[in-house]
């Protein structure tokens, strides 16, 4: 079975606001409770997620991900009120595309090759 | 202003079957006539788009480029009638899910930092 892939990214300014990999690092910070272990879970370095991080903060009127004081790495991270609302727009965005294709990509799906 | 940006992929075995860089050099292939041409106004090496066409072109039921014979470099290529009916689909697919997005798009637009 093929299903269809559909990625969504918003951009604001040079940067994505908010993009795939952002959101499932916004999850995975909320899980884990620190930028350093989400950045782990995504198999990415903390400069890399931190820098993700940085960015979303920056493009959104609100931070996403609050850190607590205490150091560089030290400190744990959560994701705010206003960073769950948007994840949860952004993973809402990507539900209603997925539907709104569903039987159009059945259609195309169908002249692929058999396997 | 942030526009959204949708990327579609259809996936088939390890490859992907079309995409949006397969759908813009099935386009410069059709305009242009040649693979080689198509890929010099996609900015890529013949040797990377030759790879893209294969692709499609084995992913899917029907070849979506036809080569005329006449050498590797050499002969001209078409957009078949099957590779047409394919790169409508994918390009209505794309315009349905950002049509069915529009609205909820804008209102996480609106969480961004002013500009």
């Amino acid at each position: 079975m093929s299903t269809i892939s559909i990625k969504i990214r918003l951009p604001h300014q040079h940067l994505v606001a908010i993009g795939p990999g952002k959101a499932d690092l916004l999850e995975a910070i909320g899980r884990s409770g620190s930028i350093s272990a989400g950045a782990r879970e995504m198999g990415m370095s903390y400069k890399r997620a931190w820098d993700l991080v940085d960015a979303m903060n920056k493009s959104f009127r609100q931070p996403l991900v609050s850190t607590a004081t205490g150091g560089s790495h030290g400190g744990g991270a959560k994701v705010t009120e206003f960073g769950q609302e948007v994840l949860e727009r952004y993973r809402q965005l990507e539900q209603i595309a997925s539907q709104s294709i569903a039987s159009e990509a059945q259609a195309l799906s169908a002249l692929l090759q058999p396997v």
